[in-house]
């Protein structure tokens, strides 16, 4: 385990609240008490100004940088540490897991109080904006009054742009990146298939299968399957597996798995499962299908009492689950209230999966709008 | 039911073959009978030179214009019918249910005269080759040398590709719309994913659900919800559903279908089931997915053979599942070996159904391109 350029072995921690006063949701359910399991990377300044929030996708938690306690290293491992696009050294960067997750933050796997067991679908339904809510929460108990930074690619650029929306006092800085402003169509069609390939596996038992011994790993399988096919682009298949056969070289006429695409597909499917609770991937992807920052008046006025926050916003020309045009619709509303920002749309062919891959070019990006942010606020180079 | 401007009502027609001599297949196995189901509009002339073949999609049949004694239009009634693209006053048009489908043709869910039950898996698996060489018995069957042209969209396109390439003397002109001349590792992967969902389902069994009493409808539906996302554009669903929520005002955060997109996407499922078998589902994609022109010496030799024969290509810009470039490269193989080639790509915000709903420029496009082929043919206008 090389931990050059790395931020090292981090240990998981968590916050726990509303024990007392319940945590009340968008929807009006109560949730109490709420735990956050979050990591951190780097120094809080003293001036307690050089935080950075960066929130994970639909398949993420807390542990972005660095080597858990297993030795797995985060999902954002390439962006954040020394050197790297957010830089360690300078930036306190904060990773917390979501409302709704399986990694360590109150969700339909942890355990009701009132019943001692899972809850099952008896958790609330939650938000974008309750997560972040819960973020807010977190970065209170941090004693952080205001954020440099928050960033994210996906659900987590949703997260960022939660926080400008509805949080605008706390927040310096937001780099959204292959994200949106509210789910489209396209975006909620296969979250629903996901979510029916769940429920049609007879071992989800209607959300109850925590203490039965079978979990829905097909159905999960099947979801996380599909949200792979999203992840990519036409032009990254071709390039990664072509027409090519999967340990074979004629095809069997048979229903095997054949060509490498299945087989890579399947691979990362089950592999899914032994991670993710199926139950969480109902809960996040309704949470992503509700989230329209333009309701009730319009982007625009959604981003009215936000017009302080420095944006840098990021797409990419192959990402076909967030087409650009998203993040130019994101753009246009941004500047018609007449805020400060900046907007690329990067070349890539890798699709949605790009803000993961692109590492280089978003490095460079960053980095530099960081340096200025930075800057403003008086935080040495 | 109205019947003017229609081919009225059709009564479909079986031809079986291969009960003595087996039928090979592509694999090498063999299948005796075989059976084909199929219409025919219009009348044959003395010259047996006004054939049209027309070839469906992956869940269609051989029903493709008029009301089947059931009063269900076909599925290309828009297109077959006087005075419609393939006028029937002019020309004789052929459909056929292709082999391993679940309209008449054999399939899986044939009874394999070896057990007297249905074959399930039992059945071989096919090709699009050896799909167009049942067809070939048949349109010998009926007496016709040489088609006057052979079309369809999508997996019909494929078809008609495989006529021009492996049958070119029995074709005058081919009609490709919304196709390839190679399945993608796109195609590849939401075929397999289609199949996953039917394999996981427990009422699959194997393959051996016929007499059970239980099919897999849940996994059918689920292949078919992913299917139809694949269909639509973005842009399609932005313009049919957007966000709007479906007998409901606001959301009700819970696990139920809220939105337009997803309550269309339960009803093609659930409706899907009632019409087609699992088993066929499965043995289709299959075929698609072994689809690939260009092997063994590239796709211009491909169509070394078949540079006689006059062809329209179409694509339609917004389809993401057959992407015109799929479109651009058949025509740049064709124009290499110095074929005969006409090439539109449609402006259309329909996505890979357009090839079905484009009906007006599709009907002024196929005329006119028919009408020259006739001619040539010395059929009368």
């Amino acid at each position: 385990m090389s931990t050059s350029g790395s931020v090292g072995i981090i240990h998981p921690q968590c916050f726990e609240f509303a024990a007392q006063q319940p945590f009340e949701l968008e929807s009006g359910a109560l949730l109490s008490p709420v735990s956050v399991a979050y990591e951190t990377y780097g120094r809080l300044n003293a001036g307690r100004s050089n935080a950075v929030l960066a929130e994970h996708a639909l398949s993420g938690g807390a542990h972005a940088a660095g080597y858990d306690e297993s030795g797995r290293l985060g999902w954002w491992d390439d962006c954040i540490g020394p050197g790297k696009a957010f830089d360690t050294d300078r930036y306190f960067v904060i990773c917390s897991n979501v409302l709704g997750g399986c990694y360590g933050s109150s969700g339909p796997s942890s355990t009701n109080p009132a019943t001692g067991q899972p809850y099952g679908l008896r958790f609330p339904v939650v938000t974008v904006g309750d997560m972040v809510r819960a973020q807010v929460a977190l970065i209170d108990h941090l004693g952080i009054d205001r954020l440099l930074c928050v960033t994210g690619g996906s659900m987590g650029g949703m997260q960022a742009l939660e926080w400008a929306a509805h949080h605008p006092r706390r927040v310096k800085a937001a780099i959204p990146l292959a994200s949106t402003a509210r789910s489209s169509p396209m975006l909620i069609a296969f979250s629903e298939v996901g979510r029916q390939a769940i429920y049609s596996d007879p071992n989800w038992q209607g959300g109850d299968y925590y203490n039965s011994g079978h979990k829905p790993d097909a159905g999960l399988a099947l979801a996380r399957m599909i949200g792979h096919i999203t992840y990519l682009s036409d032009q990254s298949m071709h390039q990664k597996f072509g027409r090519r056969l999967q340990n074979r070289e004629k095809f069997g006429y048979e229903f095997e798995t054949e060509f490498q695409i299945e087989s890579y597909l399947k691979h990362k499917g089950n592999s899914f499962t032994q991670r993710f609770d199926a139950n969480s991937y109902l809960y996040i992807t309704k949470a992503m299908d509700y989230f329209d920052l333009g309701v009730p008046d319009g982007l625009p006025a959604a981003f009215a009492r936000s017009v302080g926050i420095e944006y840098l916003v990021v797409s990419f020309t192959s990402d076909w689950l967030y087409p650009s045009y998203h993040s130019k619709e994101l753009v246009s509303a941004l500047t018609a209230v007449g805020a400060d920002i900046s907007y690329l749309d990067i070349q890539s062919s890798w699709g949605h999966d790009a803000f993961l891959l692109e590492v280089e070019t978003m490095t460079g990006l960053i980095r530099s709008f960081m340096d200025r942010v930075a800057r403003e606020e008086g935080i040495d180079g």
